[in-house]
């Protein structure tokens, strides 16, 4: 089958110590393998393999405290989305996140956002098998401003927690805040993800989306992303984050002097005694813009 | 056979532009499906993703002009080695190294060298079809100290160019020069690549090595290092290099006050028009300490 040495990949995967924990040897193995794989199929030469250890050296050196561009390239190739849905694959208990009391105003818009377009967002989270309201849910919600930014990234134009909130459903399952209509946005393309992004002939957007992570001590808890039909970059998300059941509708609002649109997003959650998949796509990418 | 999305990994190379040149699409395309692979075959978690990002970030952050770790841990995973072997599995003619006239002294060793044992070396450098001597070859040669570092690492010890030298081959083919017996070294592990050879529970040292690159004009070029026989990391190079036509032995050396050792390493050159494999095995590993 190849003309190289059918027994090396195997000797280099069987130095691997006895100290070593059994599923480092499983991932780390694997990984060797399939790298060693890669190089074989393609005949990586000398010059190719070099470049690419200049560009996972330039990957560090371009990253900082608030920015993770080793993060980023795995997005870039559909890793953190191909992780994301082996997660989400399995049936599992998830741990809860913990959820204090309510944090948020009912507007998180603090600061002006020019060319956003405030929208009311509502809904009913409701039990997946008994279709019943459940009172007392968390409804945590984080987006980028209108200029693609987080509160986090932009600290000229925003304040900590700004387009941040934390809610809980009232007594029928219910709840509604202020938000913006999502913008969609551009990676940085500064960094060593641009250079991939060109030498891979793509543009850098992530299509527009709020972050949503819901959860109650009896349930499942769900984190997701949804995102607006009218955007140009669903298909082609640079990141790979999108699913077909995640994509909402915008409707105009009438007579709201606070708000342009409006939104009904509606949550199922399974008990935690529930033995399926959870009835709604998840997406943990972008949580760690949570902070 | 997966219970994943069958279509995602091609949906993400389908991605790659109409202006992306034929090979980096095969190569990038053929990378991004074996790290796919890799994620689903082992079912990697968030966690493990999250700690391969923070690891990936702290191998940029970690290399300096003189420190190159991104190359350091392609060697302890083999990388380097297989590519090395790819490249001199294949029939080439191999571009010439420029070889200027003799540069070296005929004692390569500037500094004193703490519990080094000078070495005469010598040889005969012939034509494999032949079996007659080459004159005018260039036999190039770099090595570590007896404290396991080049000169470039270690300023405080060595002068520029200590350990290394250009020679040209006799009228009947034959060189000699004195050099150190060398000395194993550990691979610095007080960064990434030091994390991983932890996790794998392997030892960092590389066997003592001396580097070499022999060319003339009319025959195609050599590159390759050489091992003592005696040395306790033959068969666990962290790096993966020796092959066992590379191991040499260091013999006692009588009557000469400049050397304790004597080593006698002959080469074998092809003629460039020759259409087979070189008959040494080649290795580029550590070319970059040539500077």
């Amino acid at each position: 089958m190849s003309r190289f040495d059918p027994n090396f990949t195997k000797h280099c995967i069987d130095t691997i110590g006895p100290k070593t924990d059994p599923r480092s040897r499983e991932v780390l193995g694997s990984l060797i393998k399939h790298i060693h794989d890669f190089a074989r199929e393609v005949e990586l030469t000398t010059d190719e393999w070099m470049m690419g250890v200049k560009f996972i050296n330039s990957i560090g050196q371009a990253s900082t405290p608030i920015r993770n561009e080793g993060q980023r390239i795995s997005d870039v190739i559909g890793l953190e989305s191909l992780v994301d849905e082996i997660a989400h694959s399995m049936v599992t208990d998830g741990a809860n996140p913990t959820s204090s009391s309510i944090l948020g105003p009912f507007c998180i818009i603090q600061d002006p956002a020019p060319g956003g377009h405030p929208t009311l967002m509502h809904g009913k989270v409701t039990d997946l098998l008994t279709g019943k309201g459940i009172p007392n849910a968390v409804f945590d919600i984080w987006q980028a401003s209108s200029n693609g930014k987080y509160d986090f990234q932009d600290p000229e134009n925003q304040t900590d927690n700004n387009l941040r909130g934390k809610f809980r459903t009232d007594a029928n399952g219910e709840y509604h805040f202020y938000c913006l209509k999502p913008t969609a946005y551009s990676l940085p393309t500064d960094g060593p993800a641009g250079v991939l992004l060109k030498l891979l002939d793509r543009h850098p957007m992530r299509p527009a989306h709020i972050h949503l992570m819901i959860s109650h001590d009896e349930y499942k808890p769900v984190t997701t992303q949804i995102f607006p039909k009218d955007d140009p970059y669903l298909t082609t998300d640079t990141v790979f984050a999108v699913k077909d059941d995640l994509i909402v509708d915008f409707l105009p609002r009438k007579d709201d002097p606070k708000a342009q649109m409006d939104l009904e997003y509606n949550v199922k959650l399974a008990p935690k005694s529930y033995s399926g998949v959870s009835p709604v796509s998840q997406t943990t990418i972008g949580l760690e813009a949570r902070l």
